[in-house]
């Protein structure tokens, strides 16, 4: 049970899931003190919650290596593994990314035909969501896993979203035919030719925020670099506006009223709402919540792994990829 | 003489620069119909313009391969030939990105040590400026590259801003030496144990607008995906302010006073008075403006390529990498 704030957060934004999912169930795996100690500020229903108790704590930079080689007994492993015994319909964790990537897939395995599992999450752009993935999983990635990349996303988003052909987009620095790298190139083909996909061709970076996709596939590097600039800047923007209405006595006085006509649009865009990045390619539903998630992110979260075991996105995905066209 | 809105947006804001630099002279290169109909709704003081006609035009979906056969008449070679013979200062186009990258590198040449030139341009951050590089000109980098993008940004930074020691970072997926590719894991070492550079470590993408260094150093295929990005979030978000404001009177009333307020605030983040991406590691100066750029931001470009070549930026960046402990 990790991130930043650990059980004292993760105990109430449960009590809040449980509240509103009637069929969720929730069983918390780590470190008993902290749990209980938690557990004496918010109670949950005892018939719907249950606890697994671990002894080992991974650690931000523990390496992804070391976590696999020891560290049997951590709330992470012990999470998945119950996952792969079919006790928990999925494992959400707020700790170390690395860690939870090479744990999954050493525990759950992979689908068959996938390589490596990518992480996929949502920008808030119009009203619904433009779907980015890899966001850090694999730092390189070859042609064929960006094109598995594609598949996963789709079904995935067809299965979230209810929407039969989701658009994908290929990220790439033009939409000429030979901009890019000779991988980008050779992808962009390869969707192209692929019928059962609806691709709509390269989006260029600025495109993730104009409608021109609901998902969109790129290396795990670059997705993690755009996911967290598009933060850094929404919230530098938003305090520079702070700043400049603080400077006017008129504006700042009418401010209360300025933020309620502006809090739809914050609503809409605000990261905590669209916490949670599924772990795509697994033999199970695997979800990462931001470290730093406080109780209405990591409510968010929660309800993103109940939503995606709900759709059965593992069987789902591989249902596609055995589908001969592919 | 290309972009989108060619001599007829260039035109007047050459006019606006020789009105604001008097030491400033200009060669317009380009079509003389073209030119001729532009100046006829500005005139230009002929003592400080001249005129090279050309009468090839290179298109957006020319490959920069052909270009660099054919269209030996065309005003992006002619221009970047003139700076080669020593008649002007610098190089600024509107045109295809492609082309002015082969054009620059053939025509001028580059740098001795440096194997591949650089975009660079400034992200408005925190009332000063984030300068990022490669921008799109290296779709796939090695650590060599990598490492002199670093001191060439450093070096232009420098001379630009006036802060003897910029700090430089790296734009990498997480701050733990562990994290990111091996080429960036391998340039993080090398920028570390360079003592002529103030080497700040990796940096997030968030980091980008949290004003963590002055230079961050990336592969252009990164780098203009979050650049693009970061101009198509800020955008969105705005038209999202715009709308909420609209559908609420009173506020909508105000919305003139409000924008007086916020002006400053999107003045500094305008990407119009950032425009112009410096090619750096070239025997010359060359500055790429965005196509769809309108006067005023025609206008910054030219401006940027004044003071490149003020600061003589070539030059500067030569003794850098000349030094011994390099």
């Amino acid at each position: 049970m990790g991130g930043d704030f650990g059980p004292r957060c993760i105990v109430p934004a449960v009590a809040r899931c449980l509240a509103r999912l009637p069929q969720l169930n929730v069983i918390l795996v780590g470190d008993q003190a902290a749990l209980e100690s938690a557990l004496r500020s918010c109670s949950l229903p005892s018939d719907r919650v249950s606890f697994r108790y671990t002894s080992e704590v991974i650690l931000a930079d523990d390496s992804p290596a070391s976590v696999l080689r020891r560290k049997t007994d951590a709330s992470m492993r012990v999470a998945i593994e119950l996952v792969r015994d079919g006790q928990a319909a999925g494992c959400l964790s707020a700790g170390n990314t690395g860690a939870l990537m090479v744990l999954a897939r050493s525990v759950l395995g992979t689908l068959p035909g996938i390589d490596r599992p990518a992480f996929m999450a949502a920008l808030p752009v119009a009203g619904k969501a433009c779907y980015l993935l890899d966001l850090g999983a694999n730092v390189d990635c070859t042609a064929d896993q960006l094109f598995s990349f594609a598949v996963m996303g789709s079904v995935a988003v067809s299965e979230l979203t209810g929407n039969p052909a989701p658009r994908v987009g290929l990220l790439n620095i033009g939409t000429e035919l030979h901009k890019g790298s000779q991988r980008v190139r050779e992808v962009a083909e390869r969707l192209h030719n692929c019928k059962q996909l609806n691709f709509v061709g390269s989006v260029e970076g600025d495109g993730l925020f104009r409608d021109q996709a609901d998902v969109v596939v790129c290396d795990g590097f670059v997705g993690n670099v755009v996911l967290k600039a598009s933060e850094g800047l929404a919230d530098y923007l938003q305090l520079e506006m702070r700043r400049a209405v603080d400077q006017h006595p008129l504006i700042r006085w009418l401010a209360p009223l300025l933020r309620r006509v502006i809090a739809p649009v914050r609503e809409r865009h605000d990261p905590a709402l669209h916490n949670g990045a599924s772990l795509l390619g697994l033999q199970g539903v695997v979800v990462k919540s931001h470290g730093a998630a406080g109780e209405q992110a990591f409510a968010a979260a929660i309800e993103r792994a109940w939503l995606a075991s709900q759709a059965g996105l593992p069987q789902r995905i591989a249902e596609r990829l055995a589908s001969s066209a592919l």
